[in-house]
């Protein structure tokens, strides 16, 4: 399948969906920090040089509570009627669950059987039904498939939707709106599925066409790196990585399209880079996830480095992580 | 000792230390949350209805870098050559240790031998001489002086000096910077000695002068409550709280002033009320320290409600907590 350019997400697409989401969701700080550095002394010691994106700060903990937001609120009262279904490792569980309370719809959402139990509560306490299912998401996918055909609703997909990736690419457009006279030089998202590098690629590149955009992946679940260089969207046989939320086997058609025509590179990162980004991050008081840290990750492991002209940005894209792993780590 | 009105720190003097410290200190955010509740349920579950101003996120991680760099970048160039000392219990430590360094100053600094370890840590790391005294502020103080005795060089306040108050008045400062158009109904700030509630209440009331201004101490520790009551500073026998930074036995006399002139009340919590606080914050991803949560403590234990007309602001002052001391309270 291949996608033109005239099907992707635009600057006005996004800016359409900060419209519709604005009273819902947060506009996320923007915070200075130093450059990421391994181990040893405080990350407090050095002379800010960058910018952290606080998508961890965002409710539900997570960016996609955006995405989410802004696919429910453009359903007919028909569709909200017959409720809501999705499949998700955790955040976009908590998403949909979300945007469903908020529009006092039903929702019920296939977890994975190793979902980390703070996203999973978390899921709960928002009011949604959630059935546990598999670990991988093609077989939460047709699990939630199945209970479609069964009980109807619409199915909030994870990332492959034009709302869905609009709605994230909302995080984009705060950044260059916040950076304001500011040049962004450098911004880095993490890649699950795509959806939210998809959107913020469309907004950063829509505003500011010479700005660098940079995925980041796992190296252990690398699929967009590996489509990209296939030149179509393949499925990885396995995944293995820490970060739970960077796992979908293979992108979507639509984030591929969009990563291939927008994003400038993609690289990859070790799960011992992720865990010294979670440290570090804590050391500046911010609890990110391992999935939300890859992008501190990669400029902490050399994948990437900050930019010379402009500013370099990295979104921490969510927070939910168990506590007791988050102790482990700092022990 | 009483002091006129006319000694105490105005807007004007805010706003030139704001001035002086811009490039160095952070614009920290002010970020939207829930009214914070106790157990159960996540803290994300609620509709936006209040504010937290993030010093959290403050260069080391606390506001004090605010007081300690507009004291220090004050002196002269013959004072600076004689190197800088101060007694801390752990925060202001950081603070001046930080001034010093980014003005290329050397500083010594009488810590409390319980300081705790990740405070101590990060003010060595900032190249700091670090020298153990006792467990109170006077034993500390006392150290300090003696040093300065036998080695010279110039003492950076705690918390009891106009530059001082001034400078943690910046936080105030930008809380109505950043509400913009609306309007701060109430904003609570915590009292250790009182240099941070004296410096936003002058800054706060400068700018709007029907704003209510509270002040938030441990029940174990509450030196500005009883000094208020006895209409003049007292010093207690002995205090005893999870918040390490809020345990000064009597506060300054100018603080005191400050307090008594334009500060609307002052509220008490437990101990019990700073750990829920504390892990309720966690939940919102912020990791902030006791000292720090104590005015959400006051708000999730009832002492003080949001208020109706206008906004509600609750600074979290620091995030220099001890992981393994987090780890136990999330556990």
């Amino acid at each position: 399948m291949t996608l033109g350019i005239a099907t992707l997400v635009t600057l006005d697409d996004v800016r359409a969906a900060a419209r519709r989401i604005g009273d819902v969701v947060r506009t996320t700080p923007l915070v200075r920090a130093p450059v990421p550095r391994s181990g040893g002394r405080p990350a407090t010691d050095s002379p800010d040089a960058i910018w952290l994106k606080c998508e961890n700060l965002q409710r539900v903990s997570a960016f996609k509570a955006r995405g989410a937001y802004n696919f429910v609120s453009r359903l007919s009262e028909a569709e909200r009627a017959a409720g809501l279904l999705t499949y998700s490792s955790g955040n976009h569980a908590q998403a949909v669950a979300f945007a469903a309370r908020e529009l006092g719809i039903s929702a019920t959402i296939v977890m994975p059987v190793d979902a980390p139990r703070v996203k999973r509560r978390a899921t709960e306490a928002l009011g949604a039904r959630v059935e546990l299912e598999g670990t991988t998401s093609s077989e939460r996918k047709a699990r939630a498939e199945a209970i479609q055909e069964t009980e109807g609703g619409t199915m909030v997909p994870p990332f492959d939707d034009p709302d869905i990736i609009a709605g994230q690419g909302t995080v984009g457009l705060e950044i260059v709106e916040q950076l304001g006279t500011r040049n962004p030089g450098l911004v880095l998202a993490p890649i699950g599925g795509g959806g939210q590098l998809s959107g913020v690629a469309a907004a950063v590149r829509g505003v500011a066409p010479d700005a660098r955009v940079v995925g980041v992946e796992p190296i252990g679940a690398a699929s967009m790196l590996r489509s990209l260089e296939a030149h179509a969207p393949v499925t990885l046989e396995t995944v293995s990585t820490v970060a739970d939320g960077l796992k979908p086997v293979r992108p979507g058609d639509l984030t591929f399209a969009h990563c291939r025509d927008l994003v400038d590179e993609v690289v990859v990162v070790e799960d011992e880079w992720i865990r010294d980004a979670v440290r570090w991050l804590f050391e500046l008081r911010l609890v990110v996830e391992p999935s939300g840290a890859a992008t501190v990750a990669a400029l902490l492991g050399g994948a990437v480095s900050p930019v010379e002209e402009g500013e370099t940005v990295a979104i921490l894209s969510g927070g939910n992580i168990e506590p007791s792993l988050l102790a482990d780590w700092l022990a």
